[in-house]
């Protein structure tokens, strides 16, 4: 492919016209072989950035991404497939008990995950708070795993999608993130690229949330599911709110437990119902007919869950790594807990070191926000309302510090939003 | 300078707000460094093109490009100075024929002039068909010429405005030429950076000019006098018309012929007009009282000229060189001359080999178009119109399709626009 001038073509998406399939399969295939400069693809995604791509450009340039790399195929197996992407937030650790779950229900769920960085964490940094716990499986592995135990939780190999993974190194520092074309079609493309047939899109909405109002949050899900059904994928997405953290843990090995304790049939109410309304999707998704809250409730996720940690080499039974700093924060007055910010609690769980600043910085198993109170709860003054856990004890003073404006003690009880807020299915 | 973050200050621009004078002098400072990568620096001026910047912004961002550098200081000199910018036109050979104009009035004219790159000319490629002529002049050579002749058209060196020739590079891939700001800037750093007392712009509106219409013109010029008055230059803009190309001729040695002529008090009649008129701005500007026309008719400016070539090495009564193939265009019908088109003809003139697609492209001396009538003269039926020159025969073809849709020959001739279209100074 060739002929055409990069120039132009930024020229074109910065006045406003419409990208042609050419112009856009050869910008994404000219920008991974390197003949577009990095400055150059920048300028564009600026450009689209201000001036947005159209369904027909969105869909092309989706598929030439998906394109750039190679599409995993799980028709062999005998099971249909499932997976969930989440556009991130705090204490989310739904994938955890999920993926079980929904395996236990006869689908087979092969959840590509990645890494944390900033606030919120990552699906891969809490499992290897699991001692033995590998994320790095082979595609045969992978097959074999989904095969046998039904779930697999794993790194992305870099043979998915490579021409997201450059330009999302690339929007990173050049302030493009923030375009929903571009969001949505990084997202859409791996996770077409990972060839399940259903897919359920987590789309947050609230300070803890990349999607900071519920407008911007809808458009976002609304594109995605466009998106996949284009291509051939059942897709369903769920608003979910993410103005207060999930559950009562952010960080790594409290995530986990955490994680347990729902597949033990207890944790908190609101993790045990997202879980299950995205289970529910999944299996729907997937054309099983099965009751997530029965696999749950049967212990046959919790079997699921020890034999994928124990097939990735995890001790399901080990106990979990515990931090050599904590610190308690307490109630000052009585009252009703009113608010608790998922942005405030993110970033001091970042703080305590772990999430990572930069792609190469290492994550502590240990380290990681409690909170004993969530919204609605009655306090008294005295009572224990943050324990804070870190390897490094200078980290707690920052931690405290993005704590502090991040919780209400009032006389009563405001009003708080249901976890799920929307379902956006297909038009 | 530091404590800024490259991302932070995209994202601002791009979300509408005004950078300050500290994050300004940051980003410029940085990016000459090498701090601020490419890919950053492109996406700030794709957001710059959306967003604009303001007059203090544009200011600050001027005076951090002009302290990249060092400024030249011509205060030793007996004579006040002023200087021209033209924003580039087919045929604008103003710049010969007008520095020795105002330095026989009197004034010091330190003309620093670059090479052209595509449609329009460059003043250097120009001057350089005179055998023997060096644009490379050290600045002490500059400064004895100032003072014995008055007048010196050279190189720019590479120490003025540094960090904007390295913008002006990322600029041309990037599609980000065309934000007003940007251009303002880059031009005014370094007119303000070469230090003359006065200062005049040519602003060119029409198709054969870089502003394509008489709106954008217009606001590029206000922009320009306001940041020239705000660093202490007297500056007034003409703008003039590129809807027709200027004189008669287009390419090297053919306009040095005809600057030539306009100095022996003949030449074209919009030549002689639009170079008086600078010529009478410039005078002002510097504060002196004399008659440019005087100064022509009396043959002091021819005299100036030729000392000016001589001391750069040019023989100012050799031959200029001719090409090896001409070829000539007649008209098909009888009529007037309703239509000249600057961009075809300029293009055309590009392709005979006189201008450059890169850079480092070499370019003819003896290339060009002569044409020999202007709209609203009468033509017949197999009378020349346009001579071609060029090297080498095999770019004829080309030049010709440039020139074919750029005249066109009617019943009664149109309205023609003067070349002096308006004059814009400080509010």
């Amino acid at each position: 492919m060739s002929g055409f001038d990069a120039v132009e073509v930024i020229a074109a998406k910065r006045d406003g016209l419409q990208l042609t399939a050419e112009q856009i399969d050869w910008v994404i295939d000219a920008y991974t072989s390197g003949e577009i400069a990095e400055e150059q693809m920048s300028a564009l995604a600026m450009a689209i950035f201000f001036r947005g791509l159209d369904g027909a450009e969105l869909s092309r340039w989706t598929t030439a991404m998906i394109d750039s790399g190679i599409r995993m195929d799980f028709s062999s197996l005998s099971r249909p497939t499932a997976d969930k992407h989440s556009t991130g937030g705090v204490g989310d650790k739904i994938t955890l008990p999920l993926a079980p779950i929904v395996a236990a229900c006869g689908v087979a769920v092969p959840q590509l995950s990645g890494r944390g960085l900033g606030h919120t964490g990552g699906t891969l940094d809490k499992l290897e708070a699991i001692p033995g716990w590998r994320a790095d499986l082979s595609g045969e592995a992978m097959m074999r795993q989904l095969e046998e135990v039904g779930a697999v939780i794993c790194a992305a190999g870099s043979d998915l999608a490579p021409a997201d993974k450059k330009l999302y190194a690339l929007r990173d520092v050049t302030s493009t993130v923030e375009a929903i074309p571009l969001i949505a079609s990084s997202i859409m493309s791996k996770k077409i690229a990972e060839g399940t047939g259903s897919l359920v899109l987590d789309v947050k909405v609230g300070s803890g949330a990349f999607m900071k109002t519920r407008d911007r949050a809808e458009e976002l899900a609304r594109t995605m599911v466009a998106l996949g059904t284009d291509a051939g994928v059942r897709t369903v997405a769920l608003l979910t709110d993410m103005e207060t953290p999930l559950g009562r843990t952010a960080g790594n090995a409290v995530e986990v437990a955490e994680s347990v304790e729902v597949l033990a049939g207890g944790g908190p109410e609101d993790v045990v119902e997202l879980t299950l309304a995205l289970a529910r999707e999944m299996v729907a998704g997937a054309g099983v007919d099965a009751d997530p809250a029965e696999a749950l409730a049967s212990g046959r996720a919790m079997d699921v869950w020890r034999s994928m940690i124990s097939a990735q080499g995890g001790d399901p039974e080990a106990d979990l790594p515990t931090a050599k700093h904590s610190e308690q924060i307490t109630a000052d007055t009585d009252g009703v807990l009113t608010r608790l910010d998922a942005l405030g609690v993110g970033l001091a769980a970042w703080r305590l070191g772990a999430g990572r600043a930069r792609k190469e910085d290492p994550v502590q198993a240990a380290a990681g926000v409690e909170w004993h109170v969530r919204p609605g709860d009655a306090v008294r003054a005295g009572q224990v309302l943050f324990t804070l856990h870190t390897d490094e004890a200078e980290r707690i003073e920052r931690a405290k510090e993005s704590l502090a404006g991040a919780w209400e003690i009032g006389a009563q009880a405001g009003q708080t939003s249901p976890v799920v807020i929307d379902r956006i299915a297909a038009e």
